[in-house]
């Protein structure tokens, strides 16, 4: 049986305001900034960073009061929310993960940046740290 | 002027209890285990699993009640505890870092595994993340 997961992707940082945390993570820390988007399926800003070996900090901007992670800003206040591994698919992923004790909160994929494919795992499973799935978009038939 | 930082070397996860998290992390995560020390100069067990692309997760036990630690376990259960960057050295980097607005929490250097050199800096200064910075020992003088 494969490991369920490839590699570490991203560890994703709430932050209330993207532009503020930047003048943190790129200015103070001169960590390479790599893109920024709003995601078109939720309120929300990802931007990302590279911290080197190929893994990013994936600042998350909640853009809603009614965005859960609004909520978990006003609890918790800025900080470290999940990890993020890399999976050759994740619609099959979500299929096979809960067979291996792994259950998904997602009944769908949810999007990523740059069109890739994302998944949460149930909290409950995972030890108090919250796991997310993404994988890269698949190349366009021709 | 350098960056203050060169790489992500490691992300802190506190538990309980090593062995019964090495039951998700390794078994059913299927990370590799790279070490597990005890060390010296504080009651603390340290594990470290390959998350890939030269990142670690360490998994951080404390072993005394009156560990800081034990505190933040009884607060916040097990959980993300701490991203750590590698410098080249961490007694410069803690001359250094204060001048660039990141205050360092040691007085002193502490010991990370595989006699690693390691501090914190000041939480109040990092925008709700716990930041370590670690250096690999010098090597012998022939």
């Amino acid at each position: 049986m494969s490991a369920p997961f490839q590699r570490l992707d991203h560890i994703a940082i709430i932050v209330r305001d993207t532009d503020e945390a930047l003048t943190f993570y790129r200015d103070r820390l001169g960590l390479p900034l790599l893109f920024s988007q709003v995601m078109p399926d939720a309120p929300v800003r990802l931007t990302h960073l590279d911290a080197g070996g190929g893994v990013h900090l994936q600042l998350v901007q909640p853009l809603s009061a009614e965005h859960p992670l609004s909520a978990w800003l006003d609890k918790n206040g800025e900080g470290l929310q999940h990890l993020c591994f890399k999976v050759d698919n994740v619609a099959e992923s979500m299929v096979t993960l809960p067979g291996l004790g792994l259950p998904v909160r997602n009944k769908q994929p949810h999007c990523g940046p740059n069109g890739r494919s994302a998944a949460m795992l149930e909290l409950s499973a995972t030890r108090g740290v919250q796991f997310e799935i993404a994988s890269d978009p698949r190349p366009a038939a021709n």
